[in-house]
């Protein structure tokens, strides 16, 4: 967390002195470690289909990284109360992790819903314990890519991961 | 405006009566209606070269759409305000499209900037002259990337086309 | 609406000159015009007591200021739909207040809600058609003060109207 | 931070289920245990003056709460970055306060600035690590009413403190 606020910090210095030159590359490392070093992590779904998806490739993240590491130490769990209320705002995925931030003490947040009004497709986003957005993928609107939710939600947790340089082998 | 605003309310009480069965065709509709029958549109950036790529692509998709429309009705313009101040917020790309929303009476709105926390990437939105996300597109940290953001960007636009059914032939 | 666009467009320029002055009388009085002047009126409640609190009050308003102004001309109206789920949000008045933004063609739309997570009392918003936010009124948890709600929206009107210089006799 | 979470869950929980029926004494006191337990207190600004006010007031709220506590476990401080390119988003205020969550590891943020749009009068917020509003004040722009921005300060701070049942003497 402190090397976040870190991070952050320093970005905001340079945009405030007009010398932010792109991303660093420490930037990405921090938000890898944020990833791979989480231990409590809520998929903002009560979904359980859509849990399994994430819940199988996340732990693969976590073992790639630390390998002496007890994987019973990590915690992966669900929402146990309904986020439908989010797609009466205006960014429904942001909204479902924000409940998730608010009602649990994750460190880490996966969050899926619609990325704004109905039919502008879904959006996938990595969030950590404050709500800050670490990395995230978008899909079609259902009625164009024609796929089924898993398959779509698996394809869009890669992809974030891979924005990021974490690559993932299933 | 007013078939968005239906289409939006139609949504938010199919979500609270929980019989909402993913998108519709009417929806995709009623976004490229928007995007295509827009007459004033602002590009939330003061880069010319970022403006030049976006006005290139939006000309095509009002032109296919109305082919015996005076184009002289429509108008395009960047911003004529620096927005790299949204770069100190959550979520930049939203900001520097909510700057050009409220500052200008455009009917649609193209934003592009950080998605989250520095190292997170790009996001890409388009939005309605109420601030309401029509449709986006992502790209990894330019440090993935390696690519000229000019090209990013016209990428970007053309996949978030792509996602509501807007094909562009450059 | 232009106006407003210009007066922010100002006030956005002046602080990225870091030349910004306290608030001017020019604002407060386009504020003022924005409120006298709408037409299409949406309360975002489905609560009829609520309902009639409000509409008696903004109809004084838009009285006062255009003596010889066809009443008939403005509509007030409340919403036919719930808005219970925005109290899963983190700042439910501001979310109820843009749901009537996004499923009405309102210029102007009063809100009411709690302020933040619960327990922390309610915020009464007045927005503009794009969900900018023109004055608002605070009251304490319901839980402190044991008065009627319809008697606490009264006053949080009352003074959200007096801040921005509106006075109003019951 | 827990007890929170729980509080805020269960209210998710009896709105979704309709059957919320206004604060509960318990959500207050969860509040108040935030800001009298807090150690580590951020002031959103870089204003020596505003600062003082600030600490002055929240340094009794500590002492009255903890009489063998060793005042030197609690952290003040105020941000060494400018935090104006807040204004030129839709809620300074919020904005500023965000600010401070994501670039420190305070538990207790204070924050104040702009409502909505130039004009609109100000806004304190009291928010908790993870940007959650746990009460907040306003005052009338400084247009209107001439004092200063000190003082309102103060007023603004007991009065979010009063609010939720925190009693402050001066």
């Amino acid at each position: 967390m402190e090397k976040v606020n870190k991070i952050i910090k320093n970005s905001y210095i340079h945009s405030l002195e007009n010398c932010r030159n792109g991303d660093q590359i420490e930037e990405i490392e921090a938000i890898q470690n944020v990833i791979k070093n989480s231990k409590k992590i809520v998929v903002a779904t009560s979904n359980g289909k859509k849990f399994k998806v994430v819940k199988n490739i996340i732990l693969k993240v976590l073992d790639n990284h630390c390998n002496d590491n007890n994987q019973n130490n990590v915690n992966i769990e669900m929402l146990d109360i309904c986020t439908n209320s989010a797609d009466l705002t205006r960014m429904p995925a942001l909204t479902k992790g924000l409940i998730a931030v608010d009602i649990t003490d994750a460190d880490l947040i996966i969050a899926r819903g619609r990325l704004g009004i109905a039919g502008s497709g879904s959006l996938l986003l990595l969030m950590d314990g404050k709500g800050r957005i670490l990395t995230g993928a978008m899909s079609p609107s259902s009625i164009i890519h024609k796929e089924s939710i898993e398959h779509k939600m698996e394809f869009e947790l890669l992809q974030a991961l891979k924005k990021i340089g974490i690559m993932v082998e299933l």
